[in-house]
C-alpha cells in the first residue's frame, strides 16, 4: 500500500535546508517576467546564505533580476520519489541581484558548468545570488498509522 | 565527458508537452503569496487543456488562487537527470481558478490521492483547475559536436 499511504510533512531547521541543497545540482528559480509568473530550471551552488546560480537559459531571468538587489525571487529544489512519495523540498525566498564582482563571477562560472550551448552563446551568462532571507523546507515522512 | 558536454534547447510542441506532463505525477505550482513568489510541489493530472492539482499542502494554495478565475499562475513539471542532465522540462502560465462542481471534483480527488495527512485533516482540499493558456517545453538534448 506505498502508493496510498499518507504522509506527513516535517518542517526541517534552515541549516539543514540549505544542506540539502547543497546535495542537489539542479533546481527551479521563481520569479516575474512580463508581470507573469515564471519559472526556469537551472543548476545551482549552495554558498554560506547565499544561492548562486548561472543564467544561461535566455534573457528572461537576466532582465527580471536586473541590476537592482531587492527583486525578490523564489528558488526551489526537490528530491521527492515518483512512487513512493517520500522525499523533500526546500524553499529560498529572498532578494537576488547579479554579482557584479568579477572575480567572483568567474569563480562560480567554473563550478556552474553550462549545460545548454544556445545560453552562452547568446551572452546570457549572469551569475546570479539570491540571499537565503527565507528558508522554508520539509521533509515527507511515512505516517506511523 | 559526459558531465561537461553540452545541450541544445530544443522548443516541443503543445501537444508533446501537455503528453510529457500527463507522463508524470509531480509538479510544482508558482504563485503569489503574500505579494511574495511562492512555489509548492505538488501532483497533478492532465485532462485536456488543463493541468488538475490538489491544493493539500496547506491553505496558502488555495488563497492564492481564490474564487477568481482570473488568477494567474505558472505549473511546472521536469524529468531532467541530474547526472547527464538530459530531459525535459515544461512550463504551463495559465487561469487557476477551484472546481466548484462538486462531482468533477469528487472525481479528481479519487484520481489525485493525497500524499500527506496534515493537508487532508486541515480541511485545506480544493481542486484547482488551470488552463494551459501558455504552453512552453523544451527538451535538452545532446549536441553532435
Amino acid at each position: 500500500m506505498a502508493m496510498t499511504a499518507l504522509r506527513r510533512l516535517e518542517a526541517l531547521p534552515r541549516a539543514e535546508s540549505l544542506r540539502l541543497l547543497s546535495t542537489v545540482s539542479l533546481g527551479r528559480l521563481v520569479f516575474t517576467h512580463l508581470a507573469l509568473p515564471a519559472i526556469r530550471p537551472v543548476n545551482h551552488a549552495v554558498a554560506g546564505e547565499q544561492v548562486i546560480i548561472r543564467a544561461y537559459l535566455g534573457t528572461a531571468i537576466s532582465a527580471a533580476v536586473g541590476d537592482r538587489s531587492g527583486t525578490v525571487v523564489a528558488y526551489e529544489a526537490d528530491l521527492i520519489d515518483p512512487d513512493t512519495h517520500l522525499g523533500w523540498s526546500v524553499i529560498i525566498v529572498g532578494r537576488a541581484a547579479r554579482l557584479t564582482d568579477q572575480a567572483e563571477a568567474a569563480r562560480y562560472r567554473e563550478l556552474l558548468r553550462p549545460w545548454v550551448a544556445d545560453g552562452v552563446a547568446d551572452g546570457a551568462d549572469d551569475i546570479i545570488a539570491i540571499q537565503a532571507d527565507m528558508v522554508d523546507g520539509f521533509r515527507l515522512v511515512e505516517t506511523a498509522a
